[in-house]
């Protein structure tokens, strides 16, 4: 035994006495279950078409790009993609990363220098918290969805530059950001919005083009955004939206963009799909607000900004034990727990999908009320 | 014009003025060309048995693994992958992760804590330096390859536990890790060896089972692997390797792996399928070698420990100028300049390829020799 051996199984022993542990079972073979847990809002991820994107892109570039982007990595399928992207948000000009855990990486990492003050929700993806350690700017976190305290932090600052940090849909609790006072705080302190449309896009906006198109963001000057291909758009990788002169700072500068295999042709021409297919079948989009408004009534929750539902639960355990109980009647959700939670509050989160028939829905929201009665 | 914008013309000024400008292209468009500069070892990218191992998985499981890996994300084929990597590479488990970028973060982060001295190689990737900047650990560079340097640092240490962390082979000098003094110097001082087996996987070891193997390290101990399945493997994605304890502990404790969409069903298949045929076909693996034997000999340096050759250059516009020649030649090679080099020299950057036939190889050569008379 060596030593980290034993510290490891101090942590396992910490972790089990808690409630706290995780473990992974393989969700193909659970039995057929309607799913409220997944990040797949519109059902795209199994669509034939969207899968046929993918082995289009396989078979016509490979299983791999074989290389970071900027060797010989960069594909026709990656400009696609991009073009699609941009067009779609409606900034400039979009970047592919292989995750969208590096699209955020890479941006906050790539802009904050020691000459930048970084203003981060305290509610912000894990992602845009370990950017802001990899980052050489100062952190200061200001509450959740508090504008006043970010307008504060900007103008007291003394560094020249600043980006304000937020999701437009925040991943657990599910509510929206303030955009659009955030923005104009953003404008009047000379500050740089970054916008995480992870869980905006498909969801929000006209055909789903996220929050900040819903609120008329979409390729302002001081706003950036990025987002994930793996929720929604039913693939993986992520993408920053901004300027021309950012995409080519972020290609120049950017550590897990210049020192990564580019994104896999599949994943890029099945997002590419998804793009296609949620401009061509706008009613997805209506779809998955209505199912997640019938599973917000079934919880008695207010109907959420998004997919996402939080139902805040009495502890670890009593979480548990519910996505216990819904899974044995069929209905996958899942929970997120400390130090998934913002405020060590355990949740059942739940998620609406586009692709759920009236009848899973009555199904669903049936099981939803006995659970929680 | 924000200061943003000012801010992002200046560095761009700089970089033109430096002769550093990094530009994507396309490279299914530059016409058929030698490929000496993509990490594709093996040539399985595009081999028709590992495309069709990324279509099945696509068909079978979706586009996407549509989230975490911990909610609904880990499916069947997510675990016959690190199945097949544990089987492989002589490890009890394997974790697989969306990128080998995020194999590396998550390991670091994972395991160094306040208490933890890491002593990183000078040459390690730009993966496993940012794995330092998100660690709570206390972090020594030593010299390149300098065991006694690494033996130092740990006997002085006031932390208890210590990681040391080097790739098999590097990435940009090609050259190999004294991973058998190492892991000596770890096991007499009571570290773990992590070791990026990036680019010795696929090249070394039997049937391409990695520089650990070779040297009889494979599932020591005090040894932890990673790897990505993007270079040899043909794919995307990355993994980790060592004790199921490990593996437990990455799976509730690492933020790349819990907050990121699990890998995508088509390159997890990809790599698994790859992962049979390196087996099935061990040939590749000598070919690769001699390919890279014979293109050493071009270019005057000594055969590499790996499939990754680099050749000096007196400045980064020679080394762009002799990439520009050898393509209008036919023949794709790449190059590093600072700061990808860790030292500031700019140098051409070629790999071996087992699936270049002896009339490429002999084309290629040509062109070397007389690029670098």
């Amino acid at each position: 035994m060596t030593r980290f051996d034993d510290w490891l199984a101090a942590r396992a022993a910490a972790r089990e006495e808690a409630g706290l542990v995780r473990r992974l079972f393989n969700s193909d073979e659970t039995g057929p279950m309607i799913d409220l847990a997944g990040n797949d809002y519109l059902g795209l991820a199994r669509d034939p078409r969207v899968v046929d994107g993918a082995v289009a892109a396989a078979r016509a570039y490979g299983a791999g790009a074989g290389a970071s982007r900027l060797v010989t990595g960069t594909l026709s399928v990656h400009a696609q993609l991009e073009d699609a992207l941009a067009s779609f948000t409606g900034f400039p000009a979009a970047l592919a990363f292989s995750t969208g855990y590096h699209a955020n990486l890479s941006v906050v990492a790539a802009l904050a220098d020691a000459d930048t003050l970084i203003v981060s929700d305290a509610h912000v993806h894990a992602s845009l918290i370990d950017a802001c350690r990899l980052s050489r700017g100062t952190v200061a976190v200001v509450p959740h969805n508090d504008v006043d305290a970010v307008s504060a932090a900007l103008a007291g600052r003394t560094q020249p530059r600043a980006l304000v940090l937020v999701e437009s849909i925040y991943s657990v609790l599910g509510d929206a950001s303030p955009l659009a006072a955030l923005a104009a705080a953003c404008e009047q302190h000379d500050a740089v919005l970054v916008v995480d449309e992870a869980h905006g896009i498909g969801v929000r906006g006209e055909q789903g083009r996220g929050l900040l198109d819903e609120v008329g963001l979409a390729g302002a000057e001081h706003v950036i955004a990025t987002l994930t291909l793996s929720k929604s758009l039913g693939a993986q990788g992520g993408a920053v939206l901004g300027s021309v002169a950012l995409r080519d700072h972020l290609v120049n500068t950017a550590r897990p963009f210049i020192f990564d295999t580019g994104l896999a042709p599949a994943s890029a021409g099945a997002a590419t799909t998804a793009l296609a297919l949620i401009q061509a079948e706008p009613h997805r989009v209506s779809r998955v607000r209505e199912v997640t408004a019938a599973l917000a009534g079934a919880c008695g929750v207010p109907v959420p900004a998004g997919a996402v539902l939080a139902v805040p639960m009495p502890s670890p355990s009593a979480a548990l034990a519910a996505v216990a109980t819904a899974a044995e009647h069929g209905v996958r959700i899942g929970c997120f727990r400390p130090p998934s939670t913002p405020d060590g509050i355990s949740r059942l989160r739940l998620t609406g999908h586009a692709h759920l028939t009236d009848e899973e829905v009555a199904t669903a929201t049936k099981v939803l009320r006995e659970l929680l009665a």
